[in-house]
């Protein structure tokens, strides 16, 4: 199942490499000798996780389905234009965020507002649907970051 | 908004009475006079929350995809056998009773436990998904719940 | 720190194997085979987490400050009585729960609200204050239960 | 109750105003018109509900027993230094947040991470311990933006 997500991230242009950096970034002021290697480790950690995957299906397939104007409406022309009270994409990211504890909850918002790297690409594609990806990535990103942060405190 | 989520939820097999039913059942014990009109106003002022029109416009769609078999696999297979760790379903289902304070996560847990009245029915029914309704619905009891005993008080 | 929450939980009057009783009641449906040992060992697994270590920290220091009538006015006569609608205790507990992902919602809500076993005697104690304590032993129980769940399916 | 809490806001070196330049920030890039005055009166609102008093009692009465070093070992130290892993700020912060919606979750991550105006303030404070101060600070900053988000699209 692992294999199938990480793959589906890549095919809707997200590859774990973009998601190691932001963590990196998140993570470089308070742990000064990490790698892009370990963050990159993290993420595949996070991704191990059953709820995590679940939430990438989900989220993933209703992008898609909006794309391909397949959901039903009104809900696929509120996915399409990623309405900024749709709120569902959150829901979903805090799924995957919790799965480390609440301390990712803060760099999840700082991504979903700051939009770094990958996330501003993601927020400004003109044809695909990015709705519930950008908020995945972000979430995913958090978690590892939390990840990190637990496992040095207990190395 | 509020009509199209009302009628897709009685389409679906889920007319308001029996929602009220089971806010009636969970406020009863604590509440003696309320009456089933007090329980159905409850429901609408939930059904209010734009928070909650999307919860149920995304998770209802998700069933009748899952029940179309349009959902990409492997999720279709999830999602239309209720997988017991699938978990997304609650996740919606949280932000539904959130709106009114963690107080209704104990009536959801509740409600989605023991399953009575108009939850039996979707649980055991042969040919249509309702992965997702039965968390939903289990959510608007639990949120009217939780917004009657609050008004109580305040009242 | 691990010990030192063990420890505090049985002062409180809650000891192990009290929760590994009511991770049985809930798990026995589904996994025949499973002993109290293993249910034992699952709830020592999740209080391995620092957040669980966190949270129960925290709600029994509330708890015993309550029943010594230090914390501040009115903050104490609410904890003191367990106000219904006083929501802080399930909030905590949510965060318990979340570690092992959303589907621990549902068994906490049950036994939240069903009050088996020492929720039970937590619950009737007259001098006692254990408005956070009984949240927070069903979260417990939920989270174990949930990490055996989710172990089974991926053993 | 409303008004205790205001006042307790204040003793603490947290003045509405401050909270309603928070949201006034958050807010004037999509709301070109919005003035403090509206934001201080949707602070005001977050104020009213049950759910975010007992936040917000909670939290602070947990900073000053910690400053005045009547919290148990080791949660007073814990309380007493931050920690960057301690978690249960921030799930208190999810409550609040949690009351207007799931879009506040981004706005209170980026607050609680960039920590402008009052809250740099709360953070750099010597004497005084204000680990849940400033997470219930951004987490109100948060609910009452999304609030004004949500009316502005309903109006």
């Amino acid at each position: 199942m692992k294999d199938i997500v990480v793959e589906l991230l890549s095919e809707r242009g997200v590859p774990l490499s973009e998601i190691a950096h932001l963590v990196l970034e998140l993570q470089k002021p308070y742990h000064p000798g990490l790698t892009l290697d370990d963050c990159h480790s993290s993420v595949l950690a996070v991704l191990d996780k059953r709820e995590v995957q679940h939430a990438i299906l989900t989220g993933v397939a209703l992008d898609v389905l909006a794309e391909q104007q397949v959901l039903p409406e009104p809900l696929c022309s509120i996915v399409a234009r990623d309405a900024f009270l749709y709120g569902i994409d959150e829901i979903l990211a805090l799924g995957v965020t919790n799965i480390y504890g609440t301390i990712g909850l803060t760099n999840f918002g700082y991504l979903d507002k700051t939009k770094p790297g990958i996330l501003r690409e993601l927020n400004s594609h003109r044809e695909r649907v990015h709705t519930f990806m950008d908020d995945l990535v972000a979430a995913l990103a958090a978690a590892a970051a939390s990840r990190l942060a637990h496992n040095r405190r207990q190395g």
